[in-house]
């Protein structure tokens, strides 16, 4: 009770645009306090006009310095800015790995930069799910662009990143191996492709991989899409924007390419061009009518994995209610039952109970 | 009905020694034919006997080579063997992979040895299910040595060999890399290594650096165990396996240190003393009372394993039963409620349920 009220209070001062109320917010999401399930609950409905762009790429790619000179071009335009790191392979969590962007951002006396580090704590579907909800925080205050950046580019951080509406992957320049391994999953949910450090030799040639790829990628899309398969999926005709754009004019307003971008993020160089880009996406979410589709697809996910996770600790619950789960291995080895009959023994009293 | 009758003969048949039932059998457990819970229930109570040995390792260490000399040398001592080699990466499923060795088998006429393969069809999570399913085939049908083959390394991989009360890893030599590969997640499930290739060059170091890896664990193990760090821990006083016997033989009954063996498969070199080192690790398993208790852990994961599957499938029928996920999804697109309210909806009645 007394937890519900503080969080009203505290919800109030979150849509007051207090700082600190947003803080205390996180801090409850990401220590699953008690009561948060209502909190993340009231601030659902004040949710969905915030730009929310994922940035992710392997380490050393230079994501933390892009992120920090996206989010001053933002500012210096007049919008706010929340940034969430997650490091889905740190077990550590809250300042450490970000306390000198984040006294950055004070020392200038600038708050509408807001820097927020998230870190594994349990499991990694439990990670996927706070930053979902601090997200919400952070569009509920009213951030204009909300930017997850995560450090690393493997599976967990694609699904990570996957909250977003746009993503964008940075690519390292001279990495060859780097664009063939990008193919595993990246490939799937890169809107816009960075490669950043364009300043560095090999930047010329990563951009050429990462062209054709997309290319390949996309005539593969089409013909798969048309049912003729073969000729032109070999990207061997000089791809070029332009000449794709003629070949399929039908598809044009229906499908994104995923875009190129060169920068060098310690200069700012490119920094606009990108954040145009990330602008162009949205513009197009928006009319082909995707945002809404994304969105849904996401509710629909986010409903899915709080089923399951609540249905887990439920089960939990019912076992530790009868004889624990090692009473019942105890009788499997026994022999007298085996692990089918117990799991239907457990789960008949809910299908029962359901087509009530 | 009918299905239920029918398997009672098939069990009726794999019991009394038939191996088209045996095929068969594991052919439904694959299929998760109608009814397969059932059958795998009935046969629980008649396994329990064999002795199950988990092979894992790099592509072109020659656990195939290897395995199949097991399985001879088995065979000519008067023991009946069963192999399962599992592909968690293959779609593909049946015959194809071991045609080669299925009819090896089949044309000296024998047919003690048993081979079958397992690919990935649907999820991982099945197939690790499947494997142990038809292990307990296997069991049932008398065989008295089941080998589960895994292809690959990798989390999958070693998720599956858990099946086994002893797990061999091989290591193929003059891969200095690999053994520091090893370091994640291998380590803990390997009771054996076998050094297989033994006459390349490099296999000298890689038992080396195996033995050096093996010791420092141990200490690290033995230093956490009694709290002290430090001293000895280096590995660095000439690790052997005497010395360390010395050292603490107060737990030597209570621990086993993974032993490492070499091999040249090709030639069957060394593989009487990989049976026999198998063989001690059995017998090590059974005087420690360790084989009842992985065995009761085994069981409890099954029963977890299989009740997160079955209330899956629950909920996804449930959530269709109400609106479809997809219209839950469109009322919290609208602000009508959140995801965490959806779920509450959904899960509260089971928890009334459960409660009564």
């Amino acid at each position: 009770m007394s937890a519900d009220s503080d969080y009203a209070e505290l919800v109030e001062e979150l849509l007051a645009g207090k700082h600190r109320a947003l803080a205390r917010t996180i801090t409850k999401i990401e220590n699953r306090a008690p009561g948060y399930r209502d909190l993340v609950s009231q601030l659902h409905q004040h949710t969905g006009d915030a730009d929310v762009i994922g940035i992710t790429g392997s380490p050393g790619a230079g994501k933390s310095t892009l992120v920090d000179k996206m989010a001053n071009y933002y500012r210096e335009r007049g919008e706010t800015v929340g940034v969430i790191a997650v490091d889905p392979s740190s077990p550590f969590t809250g300042g450490a790995v970000l306390g000198d962007r984040i006294r950055m951002a004070s020392n200038v006396g600038d708050m509408d930069v807001f820097f927020r580090s998230m870190s594994a704590r349990g499991t990694l579907g439990g990670l996927s799910t706070a930053t979902t909800d601090a997200v919400k925080a952070l569009d509920a205050f009213g951030k204009d662009k909300i930017i997850i950046e995560t450090v690393g580019a493997g599976q967990n951080e694609i699904d990570i990143v996957k909250s977003a509406d746009t993503v964008a992957v940075l690519v390292p320049p001279g990495s060859g191996d780097d664009v063939q391994m990008l193919k595993a999953g990246i490939l799937e949910i890169a809107d816009v492709f960075v490669v950043n450090k364009a300043d560095l030799d090999g930047a010329d040639r990563t951009v050429q991989e990462l062209r054709e790829m997309v290319h390949m990628q996309q005539d593969n899309t089409a013909n798969l899409a048309t049912g003729h398969h073969g000729a032109g999926a070999t990207g061997g005709r000089g791809a070029d924007e332009e000449s794709d754009a003629d070949a399929d004019d039908e598809d044009e307003t229906e499908s994104w390419e995923p875009t190129i971008v060169e920068t060098v993020a310690k200069d700012g160089e490119g920094v606009e061009e990108l954040v145009g880009t990330l602008a162009d996406h949205a513009d197009y979410l928006d009319a082909s009518g995707l945002l809404e589709e994304k969105a849904r697809m996401r509710y629909a996910e986010e409903i899915r994995n709080l089923l399951r996770d609540d249905v887990g600790t439920l089960l939990e619950s019912e076992i530790e209610r009868q004889d624990g789960i090692e009473a019942f291995a105890q009788q499997v080895l026994d022999r007298e039952t085996d692990p089918y009959s117990v799991a239907d023994e457990i789960i008949e009293p809910l299908e029962d109970c359901l087509e009530e």
